[in-house]
């Protein structure tokens, strides 16, 4: 009789130790007696990434006693799930082996990233065994399992080849559990890897991710099962839960997919570009409302189309029952402008108030006379109309309880093209690593979803503006400057290699300072969904007093 | 004829190779034939801690020629400065040693801190090499020099002890180049640890420690001589420049300070805990400007010690010319609060306005009548009230080219009890991670500075209290919270610690989840100058979406 090992691609909170133990016990009585060793992600216990908690000794302590509360619970199963342990006072980002009332074994990480979003040597020690793990199921010979954690697979930059160790010392299969973030056209190289590791030991290879939203993070899933001849037989949902039943030794013409939409060989299952970056943003809005106990949100609709986008999305993550679109004209507002919003918000069904700022924005102004008079306006006064919008907005917010949601781009935080306490006031940035390109991508793919044109051609074609001056418009070719803003934040690109590409040496070296100059602002922005391999927030750490401007 | 050694306590800005470049360049002329060696601190040449800049080839390049165009200038002097060095496409933190047009060789850092604010994992690979330097002087025997870098002394933690390898390999004397940040009560243990490596060895120790402002931090200076049989012999000046010659082989009969009043034995030298705290913040607030390219600093009086205390802190560090103090009263405010504003601000010397925020505030409620109708007043309208500060605040520093400082201290930052947006905005927090309770102290010891009250005794007497709805006051006992606080945030205090303190455990779990629960608003707070051992900022990663309670 062939074992049955399950994967349980699920969902936990950073920090809810009883939330995340009732997952893998409800995964536990939902997998019952069909198969008899289940799989967790890294840090499934936890939360990842856990941060600074680890530095508490009570949620150390309590970590280790809900493992042992999960020990006594998972009877005949063997269980494999992601923790952290302390040992002489070093931690461990581990994977613990739980069999029948007890804590069997542990295998410790071994290649601990510490680039972009990754601080792991803050925190962990790296393991100081690397071997494979021998569980013995009721039926049939001993399994060695060349159990690693999520980097280890990862060991290109690393002097240290853990499935090689693991592979020399003779295993049956590879188990690798992760939490390995989402970013845009990551998953193909992630599945290569796992091929290559698969054929090269002639060994099936078992990659069990988290799913869910952490703060800036969204993790994808798409958990992945590949035989030992290196063809990928099953894969895990995108941006869900998901529980995958593997048979060992692998039965290849069997289709081990739930759901067979999931899986239909490789290329069918890879979802465009706008799919992911859509799926992953909806995923991540909803986990941060639902995590932080979030209802509502609050966008302020401009007319524009990053507000139209933001807003549609936020209604594919919470309903739109819970979105409610605000606009606030002022003078320098056109009746387009007014119209586009009320549209964009009628034909996604949310709740719409207009509350025009206009006599706020004289009143303030006269507030300041001690200070405005005989001074030309400037960005001051562009700059009032969008903080009295910011005060509305969190006003509602604040009485509501709702979340007040960032709409800038990531292209326009890059410049500083946006009022630091006005619109890039909020609890969350859903776009804020999305590209002024992708923006119109998500637009158009909204409308594509939806049959019909939510987000009206009159958005898409108007000249981007923010409206605080008169006859204002963005001064920016997005054309130009948003791939270049890419080049520039997301492949660090050279001068040189810029120029080679066409680029314009003198926007260039425009760009470039206004990145910099523009540190400060993004020091105080909202956490935004992390979306590519190189977003604002905690994975790119630059000083906001620096003189350089190459 | 004995050798002299010159440790020049710098103050370089991240980015600025030019400009360090300058720095070198100036401390030699100085030196000129007064001494042979000279030495800088760590990342004297790219500023520190350059952080993600690392990651531009073209720094990284023009760091390099900044290097070699030193090295050209250094002529008979034997240079050892502090820069990065790329090889192999790994980098290193590291010390020049430069000599007659040359770069003669380099010592790498051993110990990579990873804890607090430290990622020098992100960056650097760990020296492959621990061996001392030998230079020939022009005079006399050749030098072995145990040269190493920072956290090489601060070995406590690791199993490589570099002071100990470089030992055992025989030095004539010890060097070390440090960008050791500032925090309160550090200075002694500093000491201590060089005291105990000088005795080991029976080698003097000598220890060149950068000075200035950079984000968060500041670097104390106070480079320190200690001699053979482990006597500290002099110390650099704290909080500024310093050019310290050191004879070798030492005279320990001599004093070497250049100010007598630096240095007349360990105790009289040793700053007390509020003069430390007025010093760092000071120069914190000075090289912040100075860096950034900013004269005037703009700050909210409200009438309270908080912002009386930033005030006063800016007035020395940017002199009264440079600061504009202005009250915004409201309908809550008391006339006290109003008098007590103005009088700070005569008593500092500094422009004083008013503005009243009443009748926006008021025009504001009704602006949101859609929302506001028929509900309770609560916290949305006393957020209001600090928003329309803010934005009036924000339009006058925008006008003038200004910076706002925010006012708030660390003990209200930690239990959010403030409006993100409101008191919250601004450039740099002077006192952001400054408790209530030593607020009061550096109060009283700006007035004992100046030999009179400029912050008058109806502002240190006062109940705290923002102002913001009828009769309120701040709900919190600051003479049991503020140091509560503390032992949360910096001494990660135990539950079972702090009722053994006598701490009330309803009151230890309500603190605690204010804590937890205010992170979101601290992620977008401005950067405050970092004066403890755990600052909220770059050192203190929490996750928002956190459900652990403890």
């Amino acid at each position: 009789m062939p074992l049955t090992i399950a994967l349980a691609q699920i969902n936990p909170t950073v920090g809810d130790i009883p939330g995340n133990l009732e997952l893998h016990r409800r995964t536990l009585a939902q997998v019952g007696d069909q198969a008899e060793v289940v799989i967790f992600p890294e840090g499934a216990l936890p939360g990842y990434p856990a941060q600074d908690l680890l530095f508490e000794k009570a949620f150390l302590k309590d970590l280790q006693e809900g493992l042992e509360i999960l020990a006594g619970e998972v009877g005949d199963h063997w269980v494999i799930t992601g923790t952290v342990r302390r040992e002489r006072g070093r931690l461990f980002n581990t994977a613990a082996v739980l069999h029948d009332g007890r804590i069997v074994t542990w295998r410790d990480k071994t290649l601990l990233p510490t680039y972009d979003v990754f601080d792991e040597a803050r925190y962990f020690t790296p393991a100081e065994n690397i071997e494979p793990v021998h569980i013995n199921p009721s039926t049939g010979e001993p399994v060695r399992i060349g159990l690693h954690i999520c980097e280890d697979l990862w060991d290109r930059a690393y002097e240290t080849k853990v499935c090689d160790i693991l592979g020399e010392q003779g295993v049956d299969l590879f188990i690798n559990i992760s939490a390995s973030p989402f970013r845009v056209d990551r998953d193909p190289r992630r599945r290569d890897l796992i091929v290559e590791k698969a054929r090269l030991w002639g060994k099936p290879y078992l990659y069990c991710n988290l799913v869910g939203g952490q703060d800036e993070l969204v993790f994808d899933g798409r958990s992945l099962v590949c035989d030992e001849s290196g063809e990928l037989i099953c894969t895990g949902a995108a941006f869900e839960e998901d529980l995958i039943y593997v048979p060992f030794p692998l039965d290849t013409a069997t289709r081990l997919c739930p759901q067979e939409a999931d899986y239909a060989g490789q290329a069918a299952t890879t979802p465009t570009r706008v799919e992911e970056l859509n799926g992953a943003i909806v995923l991540g809005i909803r986990d941060y409302f639902r995590k932080t106990g979030h209802r509502e949100a609050v966008v302020g609709l401009s007319g524009g189309v990053d507000s139209s986008v933001t807003a549609g999305l936020a209604v594919q993550a919470l309903g739109r029952e819970r979105v409610i679109g605000i606009a606030m004209p002022a003078i320098y507002s056109s009746s387009q402008s007014e119209a586009d919003a009320r549209i964009v918000a009628q034909n996604l069904g949310i709740r719409f108030e207009m509350l025009s700022i206009e006599s706020l924005r004289r009143e303030m102004q006269d507030a300041l006379e001690p200070f405005f008079r005989d001074t030309e306006p400037g960005v001051a006064e562009e700059n009032l109309q969008a903080r009295i919008r910011m005060t509305l907005l969190m006003a509602v917010a604040n009485k509501r309880g709702a979340l007040l949601l960032t709409t800038g781009n990531k292209t326009e935080v890059a410049l500083g093209y946006a009022t630091l306490y006005g619109d890039m006031a909020g609890g969350l940035a859903p776009i804020g690593d999305v590209s002024k390109s992708d923006v119109y991508r998500l637009a158009r793919h909204i409308n594509e979803r939806e049959g019909r044109e939510v987000i009206p051609p009159t958005v898409l074609e108007k000249t981007p503006s923010a409206e605080l001056a008169p006859g204002q418009v963005d001064p920016f070719d997005y054309d130009v400057v948003s791939p270049l803003v890419d080049e520039l934040v997301l492949n660090r690109a050279s001068d040189e290699e810029l120029t080679a590409k066409g680029y314009d040496p003198t926007l260039i070296a425009e760009i470039r300072a206004l990145i910099v100059k523009a540190e400060y602002k993004r020091w105080q922005a909202a956490p935004s969904i992390r979306v590519t391999g190189k977003a604002f927030g905690v994975g790119r750490r630059c000083p906001i007093v620096n003189r350089y401007r190459g």
